[in-house]
């Protein structure tokens, strides 16, 4: 059993996890981020109470953060979703609370949750990559997760490929979330078709990326480039990670994953024409076994993997 | 205490190493390797067993393999460097030893020497580059070598960059050692003479990497360029790195780390450049400790960092 907590832009999701990975009890409120941290951190106190009243032997609560937090594992550091910067959510959740408080990467606790009860369950190194508006990732190396000397470790959606037509949202320009999101989809298709491309997608007013996936799978032309487009950069992204720490297996989850095979294949053989040892060291590539609540269960399972 | 033994294309170096990284006996032979793998092992065993003779207490010898090892690290899976392919060399070392052998690549040889006695020493986790003729890598988290679920990790070398106007040794385009290597150095010098480029090196006949680097820190144009190109390609290399796994620290190591803080600085510019939170995730970048002696060295401690 565990209590984890997903903080997101729009909602804080808050479930008791049992040892099977299946939630047992889930409560959501609404994130206030407009009315400040303060509001936010209340909210999160009561809700967090709620879930241990329920759950009154629990001795920790793991919270997934839409963020980056400091080293040691205290402090938000930066949130662009809820404008915090530099907030010591551990202690001030601590004092409220009677419970330990750990804090983790909302991407990394996908990863948690997969390697936990999912996708990657059993298997001692895993790299998850979470396509969805950005690119997210996590990384487990020897069962634990690896955060990094400055906290920012597996921010895998912003290594640098190569140059972009458009600039990242972190200020630089060819980050893999930019390549490989459906953000990057949709931003393609969209120059592609200012440019004159021809495609089905032209008569759709707006179209989202499961709307390209439907065009490609159907044979048109733009759309499929553009999977296309966006599976040659994963593959390249998983064999340059696949050079460096060789991990066992390789989750793909995040909104774009609901494509699977069609998209999945692809990425196996880019992923295969982009390696040094494609013969006897091909990662395995799977598609990630839970969506949105992958936060929740992995926060509640953190504890386990640091 | 330690032995350790660095088996390298023209010679089989082999050392005791005391507990402060100082290696207090050495022997050489040559690599007979045109004589086939079992004139090699036979080398070995006669060299391991004289230092095991000077050093009776050892229970275990290191052996850095200028090559790829399984997962299980038992077998050398390729070495081209002495013409070998699936070796099983633990196994036939350990029947005539009375010794317990650990394998490791030679690259990560290097890392370790540096995190136990050199420039990563009290550094949990570092990640060595080796810039030579290629570039390797070591890469060591949590105290601990990260060799792969398919033994092939740390072959940073290896990460495709961007399209490089000749083909990497491992078949690929791209590898960051076309880059960044004292081999890409050179190659690049000479396609830009050839095709009209103004240099001093235009005078002599051969030049190698010690002469750019000279060249450059006299001002030559084309030397800089050279030096600027490498060191632009390190830091893009080392900021992807830090966006996946974050290490407190990178040593820069091999021939080409000889051109000192002149580079260094590069480097470190061009990292802070690539990284996407320079301003508190800067990684620390230093120049290796060790040169020729730290392949011994790093094998002698190997069991210190598995």
């Amino acid at each position: 059993m565990g209590i984890g907590i997903d903080l997101g832009g729009t909602a804080i999701k808050g479930g008791i996890v049992d040892h099977l990975g299946v939630i047992q009890e889930e409560r959501m409120v609404e994130t206030q981020s407009q009315l400040g941290y303060g509001q936010v951190l209340n909210d999160l106190v009561l809700l967090i109470k709620e879930l241990h009243r329920l759950a009154p032997t629990e001795k920790t609560v793991g919270v997934g953060i839409p963020g980056i937090l400091s080293a040691d594992g205290t402090t938000v550091v930066s949130c662009p979703n809820l404008f915090w910067k530099n907030k010591p959510l551990k202690q001030d959740l601590e004092r409220a609370l009677s419970l330990e408080v750990l804090l983790v990467n909302d991407a990394t606790a996908a990863c948690i949750a997969e390697a936990a009860f999912g996708s990657t369950r059993g298997r001692s190194s895993s790299v998850m990559l979470t396509l969805g508006t950005g690119v997210g990732g996590g990384v487990i190396i020897n069962d634990q997760v690896i955060s990094g000397a400055h906290g920012v470790a597996s921010e895998v959606g912003h290594m640098i490929m190569e140059a972009n037509f458009y600039d990242c949202g972190c200020g630089k320009n060819g980050c893999l979330e930019t390549f490989a999101s459906a953000t990057a989809l949709i931003r393609y298709c969209r120059k592609q078709l200012a440019e004159g491309a021809e495609s089905d997608l032209k008569a759709a007013e707006n179209f989202d990326a499961r709307r390209i996936f439907e065009a490609a799978k159907a044979g048109d032309s733009l759309a499929l480039a553009a999977v296309n487009r966006l599976a040659r950069y994963l593959g390249w992204a998983i064999a340059n990670i696949s050079d460096l720490i060789d991990p066992e297996i390789f989750a793909i989850g995040g909104g774009v994953s609901s494509a699977g095979e069609f998209l999945l294949e692809r990425i196996k053989t880019e992923t295969k024409s982009h390696l040094t040892y494609p013969d006897y060291a091909m990662p395995e590539i799977v598609l990630a076994t839970f969506r949105n609540e992958s936060g929740m269960i992995g926060a509640a399972n953190l504890c386990h993997f640091i």
